[in-house]
């Protein structure tokens, strides 16, 4: 037995049991039932060292992210979280590094009721696929498509924090671990996306900056929207960043929130703002959508913002990525 | 819209329509339908520059074979392929390679009804991770663990081509075409892999050497077995080779047959026969299973092999997989 199926045994079991797992980790494939009525929802994603995380970032701070980028799509679409794929790759097979993967990934798959059921472990430069896999009621998932003129945008949480904590780390910079935390153990609101179903027409996870972000829903919903500056929230280390340099690029442009932006017709607005109490989880109304395309990004004063390059300012690597 | 975006667009709608795929590539997850009384199987699978592939391989095997991996582990649990997503790493956004890559990626996608619904494109260390998913009617999956002693032990098609292929390939030697596709373009048992629902007890595909594939399936069933050498199906050239050295690593011990090992219930044996004729491809008993754990490796005068050592001689940077 090689050192990486040594180590493959970390996972081997790794998340709660479900009784939906008719077959986990250790055959060719995974079996898995879906019961009768609800849809499957699928996503992946690749976080890669130098890229999407410091090379000598605490691996359990990777173990965490990496699947948390996924509970966060899940979340964007309503669905309930149930299992995960994983694909490691990576350069040594380093137990304690492993060991302490597997630790944050398993943390935060089973506060979400979440099993791993299949991977592959190969040696090269870091990496990690995560696939994850969740349930919702068929015909329930909410998509981008669906915002209509007069719908309010809500964001959750606060707005640029990870954007921050990563300008400073590349400045070399301290930066309190609370902070930090923001850029590299961010919390998917995944109980959030269950809950507005039925009540959001549309909604995507903030990955890419509220304003790239909320594009994406303009365009699947062929509207636009307005943005009130003065309404998006802020951690107070932020707002008087914005304040002292009108620098807006943080807020709007910068990545890793992984807060969910969602539209609400006028009629449901009061079930998000009981939401908002229920999750003790602020849901911020910070404009709403309109007929004509584009997104107007309003001054307090009536003054419009240009937008914002794409702050998709992550690590030197991947700076192609700006628009 | 970032290079990487437009990369994307390659990607939008790869392999044929399908009616069970509600919502696909351009949420945040994929929408998927899965049929009453169908269980989902699902398999993650990374290929990596220098490990799996040469990193001047031509881009359209690697579109492909980076499918037919994962094509390879539904076929070994009887499972019908139904979708796929693609976690794509790239140094530079090189739009001759993506469609090279795409190209081989499709064709085999088609060749199997296989629908490409989501995906995520990064800046890294050339990498490509799949995920397959099929449909298998319940209860009738092909695991590793129903070997039972008197089991017939089979394998489709010849053993060791792809680890002859590469063995000349880093010895700077030329290979020809045929024997190279044998290791760059693979042809996943899909077809025989559900016809044998029914029919086989266990089955498992060829990824690292019949002895130790094989070996997981007496893991898992708590069984042991007996092949016999000399009814190992071999192409003339590796017939000629084993003859000359008695080096039997390649056939038992190297790595990226993709071919199907599978055990029989007497019972059963004329339906391989039947299907062998049906579907134009080997089918070919190489030994049996027995109670007494462990594998005995038998010469045609009776004698035994010492089991090669595990020729997972691929690339020069994973020789730390070999035992």
């Amino acid at each position: 037995m090689s050192e990486f199926d040594l180590i493959g045994r970390y996972f081997a079991a790794l998340g709660p049991e479900r009784p939906d797992v008719a077959l986990g980790v250790g055959d060719d494939c995974a079996l898995l039932e879906i019961p009768a009525g609800q849809a499957l929802a699928v996503s992946i994603d690749t976080l890669s060292a130098g890229v999407h995380f410091f090379p000598d970032c605490d691996p359990e701070h990777i173990g965490h992210k990496s699947l948390a980028v996924g509970l966060s799509d899940l979340a964007a679409m309503g669905a309930e979280p149930a299992w995960a794929t994983l694909a490691l790759t990576l350069p040594a097979a380093d137990e304690d590094w492993i060991r302490a993967f597997a630790t944050g990934f398993e943390r935060l798959a089973s506060a979400h009721g979440m099993r791993l059921v299949g991977g592959d472990t190969t040696r090269g430069p870091l990496s990690v696929a995560v696939q994850v896999h969740g349930l919702v009621p068929t015909g329930t998932a909410i998509r981008r498509s669906g915002a209509r003129p007069g719908d309010a945008v809500f964001v959750s949480g606060t707005l640029g924090d990870a954007g921050l904590a990563l300008r400073r780390m590349l400045a070399g910079e301290s930066v309190a671990p609370e902070l930090r935390r923001r850029l590299e153990c961010p919390e998917p609101r995944v109980e959030l996306g269950q809950r507005l179903r039925g009540v959001a027409s549309a909604m995507i996870d903030l990955s890419d900056g509220l304003a790239g972000d909320l594009g994406h829903i303009l365009r699947a919903s062929a509207v636009g929207a307005v943005l009130e500056l003065d309404r998006l929230p802020l951690a107070p280390q932020l707002a008087e960043l914005v304040a002292a340099t009108d620098d807006w690029s943080l807020p709007l442009a910068s990545g890793d929130d992984y807060e969910l932006c969602f539209c609400v017709p006028p009629a449901h607005i009061p079930n998000v703002e009981r939401l908002a109490e229920a999750l003790a989880l602020p849901l911020t109304r910070v404009g709403w959508i309109r007929a004509s395309a584009g997104l107007d990004l309003r001054r307090p004063d009536g003054g419009r913002l240009t937008r914002p390059a794409r702050g998709y300012d992550h690590f030197p690597v991947a700076d192609d990525r700006a628009d």
